[in-house]
């Protein structure tokens, strides 16, 4: 990828059940899946946003096991994935943090599992969007019951869902994976050169 | 699919990290994750491998509670995802268990995070064979650091990689729900009518 792409787990403001704004707690499995989802398909950071000071204390403890502690030593692979890991209290800090770095505020790609009969973006269209934008991208995912309207509202471009019609309650881990290889993955490039006889 | 497809994670025959033959320990989240997957991908079940009694039993726990207990009746979604789940001793008797069903032993299709030297099948034509065959298929995912050399040599077809020649320490939760996608994926459709230009 030519400009760095992002990821953000956002604990807030997503939604619950009911579609009310609420802040969820953080999972142990998050942090360490995405990480290394984030990992495997070249990302340049892993925002963990929550705006509570106690979880992010649970996200820096983690971190330290496995950069400065026993972890990383054991087993050096999933240091190489937690170092990408970044707590913030905010997206707003996400965005700062990356314009900082990069010199450009992030485009903002979101992901929902329902479409909600608003514009969506195929993944093939995306990956070709990223590889053309001169700014990073930040992907944005909701824990919870998806990301707060909001947040939805504010995109640069929202990608389509991953099983549109279907049983749609993947947890946002195994969402984060297909959707990362989706965008970034091998079999992309293969299924082009597949042959085209539309069976499967 | 016109044959069933199934599931196997396996906790035993796996590899430790020095590649002696152990038994892991469930994972609450595996059991969860890779049940939402297989639903969303439309599987016919969902095993899962221990030889140990007590940790069959802490499957059969959660299944009481999603299927006859609260949490099904919280949240039916996730029962719809933990009635694929299936506790078994051996691998053999998972076998038993789909020729009793479907009149027919699977074809059973490995995976492994490192090719080895040995011939394996990409994702689009494993695709298609699990669609041209007259058999059920069993996918196979390892648990710790992944299924032991005799399953691997038993198998009728073996995956490719995920990522070959990169960064390879996605979690077994993010492996299989990338795996299923690549082949039962909405977007491998989509990818056949993509422009061929290249970009990405």
């Amino acid at each position: 990828m030519t400009r760095p792409v992002y990821l953000a787990l956002v604990h807030h403001p997503v939604r619950d059940r009911e579609g009310a704004t609420v802040t969820t707690a953080i999972t142990n499995l998050d942090v360490h899946d995405i990480a290394r989802s984030a990992r495997t398909y070249e990302l340049a950071g892993y925002f963990v946003v929550t705006p509570i000071d106690a979880q992010q204390a649970i996200v820096r403890t983690m971190l330290r096991h496995w950069l400065e502690g026993a972890g990383g030593k054991r087993v050096p692979a999933r240091m190489a994935a937690m170092q990408l890991v970044r707590p913030v209290a905010t997206l707003a800090d996400a965005e700062a943090a990356i314009a900082a770095e990069t010199g450009s505020p992030p485009r903002r790609v979101v992901t929902a599992a329902r479409a909600d009969g608003v514009e969506v973006q195929s993944f093939a269209d995306e990956a070709r969007a990223i590889a053309a934008s001169d700014r990073p991208t930040l992907l944005l995912f909701g824990t919870g019951y998806g990301l707060a309207e909001e947040v939805l509202a504010a995109a640069d471009a929202r990608l389509a869902p991953i099983r549109p019609g279907g049983y749609n309650h993947l947890s946002v881990r195994a969402a984060v994976a297909i959707a990362l290889d989706r965008l970034f993955g091998d079999e992309r490039v293969a299924a082009h050169v597949a042959p085209e006889d539309g069976s499967r």
